[in-house]
C-alpha cells in the first residue's frame, strides 16, 4: 500500500498526489507553512488525510515556538491553527485535529513546553496510526454488505490515498477483496479533479482489486441498467441529521442510486462526523478558481476567458442514504445522532446483513 | 453564425470540431469515404449534422457512379450507403437521410442518371438549408417556456454546430435572447468528449449569449439549489413512446431535473424521430475506444492500461421528460405518435405556456 504522509525527524513528507497517476513524487514540508500549502494546492487531499496533516503540521509548527508558559505556547500555536483552518472549508477534518489538540494540551497544562512539543509529534503519529486501524474497522462492518459477484461504484477518492491508508470507502471493498469475494469496482473519474480517474483506479490497480474507469455521466445509465448492486463514498463533513458533504457529484449518484433502487453507503469515521452542525445546508462549500475546469494538465479545453462555475463539494440528503458506516458500526443517517448518547444500546440501531 | 458544413463544387467541406475552440480548421472531404471518416471520428457530430454530412456524402459519391441504368445506379449507391450507415449506430438520421434518398430516387425512376445526380446534389443542399429552418421554428415553439429572467441548463451540444445551423436545443435559447428576454445559460461540460465544454460555451460566446460552463458533476447540486429554471437538450434518436436517446449524461441530468421539479425539454427534428422503434430499451447505443476517457487532447490522465469503458449514448426514459420540441410543435412525449396519424388534431395536443 503507498504511504501517503509520514512525519521523519520533524519534517512531514508528503506525496504530491496532484501528479499521480504520471509521476510518484514525495515533496518534504519542513515548516508548518508548507503543510498548509500542500493542503490547499491539492497535494494530499481526502478528510482524514488532511486531518492527519493537519496534526503533523500543527506538530512541527509547535517545535518552532519558543515559549516560557503554557499560555505563551497556545499563543505562538494559534497562527498555525489558524493558517491550517482557513486552507480548505469544506472538510470538519482540519477543524477536529485542532479542537483535539487544544483539549489534550488543556489536559496538560502543568508539563513542559519541551515535553509538549514531544506530545504533539507522538500525538500526529497516533492519529496515522489510528487511521489506518478505523479505516480497517470501518472495511469490516461495511463488507458485510457486499456479496460475492457484487459491483461496487465509487465517486472521487476515498481510498488508501484520501487516509492514512486502506480508506474509507475503499475499505469494504478492500476487505471483501481479502475475504475472496469476487467483486468489481466502477470508479467515477470525478472531473474537475479526476481524483476517481488519478487516484481510485490506480490504487484499486496497485492492489489488483478489479477496477472499471467510468466518465461521472455514464453512471445513471450503468445503474439504470442494473449492473451495480451499491454504491460507497466518503466523505467531507457529516451533520448531525445525517446529511452528508462529499466531492461534488456525490449528490447526483445518491439521487440515481435511490431512482434505480441501489443502495447507497456513506464510510464516515467518526473524526468527519460534525454534531455541532444540525443540517447539510448549513456546512460551508468550497468554491475554487476556473482552471480546474478549464485545463486538465498541460490541455486548455475550453474557450479563453468562459465563464466557470467550480463548485468542489455537494450536500447530499440524509434521505438518499441507506447506511453510514462508522467505526462504531453501521446507522441508518436518522440514527446517527444517537451514537453519541450515552444511554443508547448501538447493537440495537446498528444496521445488519 | 460559424459554418459547420457546405458542399460547393463537389466538395464537402467539413469542420473539424475535435480541434475545437483551439482552432478553426476545415478539412476538404472529395470523396464519400472522407466523409464516412469524418463522421466516425467526430469531425462533425450532432444527429442533424451528421444527417445532412450522410446527404451530401451520397451526392459526391453518386457523382463517381458509371451506370447507365437506374437499377445499376442504385447498385453503385449501395455501398456508399453502407459505408455512411455503418459509422455511428445511434442517431437514426443517417438511417433518415439514406431512406429518404431511395425514396426520393424511387419517384424519378425515369430520369437520366446525370439528371439524378444533380437532383442528389441539389437535395443535399436542400437538406442543409431546410435544417436551418427547422430549427428556427423549433426555436420559436420552443422559446415560449423560457421566461425573462430564467437560468437553462443543457447537455453535450445541440447548438449550430451539430446542426445546419441554428441549432436544435439552442434554438429556443436563441430564440429567446433574439426576443430580447435576459436568459443564462449553464453549459455541462460534457464527458468525454467535451462538446459543452468546446463547442456549446464557445458558439454562445460567439453571440454574446451568458453562459457558465460547468462540470457534469455540478449539474445536480445547482439544480437542488433552485438556482436553474428548464433543461433543454437535443437527441440523436427519438422513438414512438416518447423515450430518448441522446449523449451519455442526459438521462442523469433528466433524474435530477425531476427530483427537483424542474421541467425537462427535448428538441427533437421530426428527422431525429424513429417512429419505428417502439421503446428506447431497442436503440442500439454506440460504445467507444477508452482513449476518450484516458485522455484529453494531449494529456493522459488515467493510469496506465486501465479497463475503461465508455458508453456513448444513454436512453432518457419519457416519463422523466415533460416536452418533445419539434417543428410542428411541443407534445408530451406520450403523444409523439399522435402526430403521424393524419386524424390527429395538433393543435389539441400541443403544449402551450
Amino acid at each position: 500500500m503507498v504511504e501517503t504522509i509520514s512525519l521523519v525527524d520533524g519534517v512531514v513528507k508528503m506525496l504530491d498526489q496532484t501528479k499521480l497517476p504520471r509521476e510518484v513524487v514525495y515533496i518534504d514540508c519542513k515548516d508548518y507553512l508548507m503543510v498548509a500549502k500542500g493542503i490547499k494546492d491539492l497535494w494530499i487531499r481526502g478528510a482524514p488525510a488532511i486531518g492527519i496533516a493537519a496534526s503533523m503540521g500543527i506538530a512541527i509548527g509547535a517545535n518552532t515556538i519558543t515559549a516560557s508558559s503554557y499560555d505563551e505556547f497556545m499563543k505562538g500555536l494559534e497562527p498555525i491553527f489558524n493558517t491550517l483552518l482557513e486552507t480548505r472549508p469544506t472538510a470538519v477534518n482540519i477543524q477536529w485535529a485542532v479542537e483535539r489538540t487544544k483539549k489534550l494540551l488543556d489536559e496538560r497544562k502543568d508539563e513542559s513546553i519541551d515535553s509538549l512539543k514531544a506530545f504533539l509529534t507522538e500525538e500526529a503519529q497516533r492519529v496515522l496510526t489510528a487511521d489506518i486501524e478505523i479505516n480497517k474497522t470501518i472495511g469490516k462492518f461495511g463488507a458485510q454488505f457486499i456479496k460475492e459477484g457484487d459491483t461496487v461504484i465509487t465517486h472521487c477518492n476515498a481510498g488508501s490515498l484520501a487516509t492514512g491508508g486502506y480508506g474509507t470507502a475503499t475499505g469494504p471493498i478492500r476487505a471483501a477483496h481479502e475475504q475472496g469475494k469476487n467483486i468489481q469496482v466502477y470508479a467515477d473519474e470525478t472531473r474537475p479533479v479526476l481524483q476517481g480517474a488519478r487516484l481510485t483506479s490506480w490504487e484499486l490497480m496497485q492492489d489488483n482489486i478489479p477496477v472499471t474507469l467510468i466518465t461521472d455521466n455514464s453512471a445513471g445509465a450503468i445503474l439504470r441498467k442494473g449492473e451495480i448492486q451499491l454504491a460507497i463514498v466518503g466523505t467531507d463533513r457529516t451533520v448531525a441529521n445525517g446529511d452528508v458533504a462529499n466531492k461534488i457529484g456525490t449528490y447526483s449518484l445518491a439521487v440515481l442510486c435511490k431512482e434505480n433502487g441501489v443502495p447507497f453507503y456513506v464510510a464516515a469515521p467518526l473524526s468527519s462526523i460534525d454534531f455541532a452542525i444540525p443540517t447539510g445546508d448549513l456546512i460551508p462549500i468550497e468554491e475554487r478558481g476556473p482552471e480546474e475546469v478549464t485545463h486538465i494538465f498541460e490541455a486548455h479545453i475550453a474557450p479563453e476567458g468562459v465563464k466557470v462555475r467550480n463548485i468542489a463539494f455537494d450536500v447530499t440528503p440524509a434521505k438518499y442514504i441507506t447506511g453510514i458506516i462508522t467505526e462504531k458500526g453501521v446507522f441508518k443517517p436518522e440514527d446517527l445522532h444517537k451514537i453519541n448518547d450515552p444511554n443508547t444500546d448501538l447493537e440495537s440501531i446498528m444496521l445488519k446483513v
